[in-house]
């Protein structure tokens, strides 16, 4: 082992988005040595740094470095933070490859389900720490976020188990006040979490950029929400994570109960962005069509979502 | 009986936008007295008529009378064509109450399932034709009317039969120059129709006004298309009409072969006018509902277009 508890961990951000720029700033408060990758936001970075607001305290986040792109990295850092959107047409590990060294710790912190295997495949022989983030966060201009609520992390490695690093990247989020729950299967709260996603991303989409309360709001769209749900509790429960269908009742009473809010879908979708359409819906349908479960919602949800995206990505008539 | 062969027919139109100011005119062609009530367009009507343009042969549709609403007219009419949109919060009885004698026939226009009860309850001394429209026609300003192509009517008495009148209302769109079936069982043709309206219209919508060669686009597009009309294939045949499946595949080889369309509901969507949702698929849920036949895809079409229409109909934001 290279780790020592001395030597502050080399940390490299790659999406350096609101998601990158809030955790990166976290662990160079907790001492690591954190540089980003970021193209849009260069000159307003290296100048001045990120602008992090926060209900937990502003801070300034100033990187150690800021890199054009990854094949700037002159050294290849302990923990490798990818913070990027999984969508089509977007090769993660070409985005990343530069920078990986053969120590390098891949650290995904992404939404959806099927999101690892394709780093997994390309890095075989890196660890790889899967992670999902509780956060509401949002990047309001060059180089400054704003942090609205939550901000707690799980990880776990993939395809599972805790290693040491993983505990270490843990230790420092917490070192910064952040909760961080390391799980030996981290998939299963994958399948929790993606529960509310697939069901309010994509309608949200779908009915023209909808917040929660309009999805909610005719007799109809709680019925169909349920169902969606339901559909994807059997193929979590086909993929050996059942989940207690109360489970729905729970997150549609707490989704009324919060308020409006519109989805990152829906904001990608408004703002004409690539839309996270596999990982949110795409591979459970695929999922559930190798594992022979019914899942006619989710096809309904899925085709009309792709529909869109084709028709986002087409030239526009002449 | 008061009707005459000698006597030309006295015609009103209600609701007289693209379709209505159409037929009227052709009514008028065929020798009948057609007067309408044009609330939007009522001063241009008044002083030149509709100007209608054709590929059949442009004409001009002066009518005998131009009323602001059915308590205008003098007398009731032998035919009373009603030819508005089936949406939430529009009273049609209450539209042409007014103008209805005892002896006046209802004559509808209208497209999809169930829009005819509403209408045979409020009236329930009257004849009532259900007629529908193979017709690409649009409104393209005040008066004016561009009709793009097809015109063939079918229509029947409510619920089933055909009587003398309606026979002779037939004979006057036929004495125009149009193909006119009159059906002992209309409803049959209802379902039909609806096959490719149920699947197109709603998608048009939720997938952001797409035409069809947007929906056919994708993989997933093409074979949610043929879920939703399978479901639809199955509540047709638990009430009485069934249709072989091998319409399906007709209706999407033609829809892939004819120029990129969008639907009328797409347009009214864009536009911001009420959706027909009850008619085009609102009802044929509810009647599958009562028959106890599974519609997942429709059900999924449905609520999300319940969404859309609630949303759109919600108070802005202050």
């Amino acid at each position: 082992m290279v780790d020592s508890a001395e030597a502050p961990p080399r940390v490299l951000v790659v999406g350096a988005g609101a998601i990158g720029a809030f955790y990166g700033g976290q662990l160079a408060r907790a001492g690591a040595q954190v540089s980003v990758v970021s193209r849009a936001d260069f000159e307003a970075v290296q100048s001045v740094g990120y602008d992090i607001r926060s209900p937990l305290g502003d801070f300034v986040f100033r990187p150690a470095q800021v890199l054009r792109s990854a094949a700037d990295c002159p050294v290849p850092p302990d923990y490798l933070l990818l913070c990027v959107k999984t969508v089509r047409g977007l090769d993660r590990a070409a985005l990343i490859r530069d920078a990986v060294g053969p120590h390098t710790v891949i650290v995904l912190i992404a939404n959806g389900i099927g999101v690892e295997q394709e780093l997994a495949d390309a890095f075989p022989h890196n660890e790889l720490v899967s992670v999902l983030a509780y956060v509401a966060v949002s990047r309001t201009g060059r180089g400054t976020v704003q942090h609205h609520a939550l901000g707690a992390l799980a990880m776990g490695n993939f395809p599972r188990g805790v290693t040491a690093r993983t505990e270490r990247l843990a230790g420092l989020f917490r070192a910064a006040g952040l909760s961080c729950e390391t799980q030996d299967d981290i998939a299963a709260s994958r399948w929790h979490k993606c529960l509310w996603n697939i069901a309010f991303n994509p309608i949200s989409v779908l009915g023209g950029a909808l917040d929660t309360r309009a999805i909610l709001a005719p007799p109809e769209g709680e019925a169909f929400v349920r169902r969606v749900m339901q559909e994807m509790c059997r193929v979590a429960a086909a993929n050996g994570y059942p989940m207690d269908e109360q489970v729905i009742e729970g997150s549609i009473r707490s989704t009324r109960a919060m308020t409006p809010y519109k989805t990152s879908m829906a904001l990608d979708y408004e703002n004409g962005r690539a839309l996270e359409i596999d990982p949110i819906i795409g591979n459970v349908v695929r999922s559930a069509r190798r594992h022979g479960v019914a899942v006619p919602s989710l096809e309904a949800l899925h085709a009309l979502l792709c529909m869109v995206q084709d028709r986002a990505e087409a030239p526009a008539p002449g």
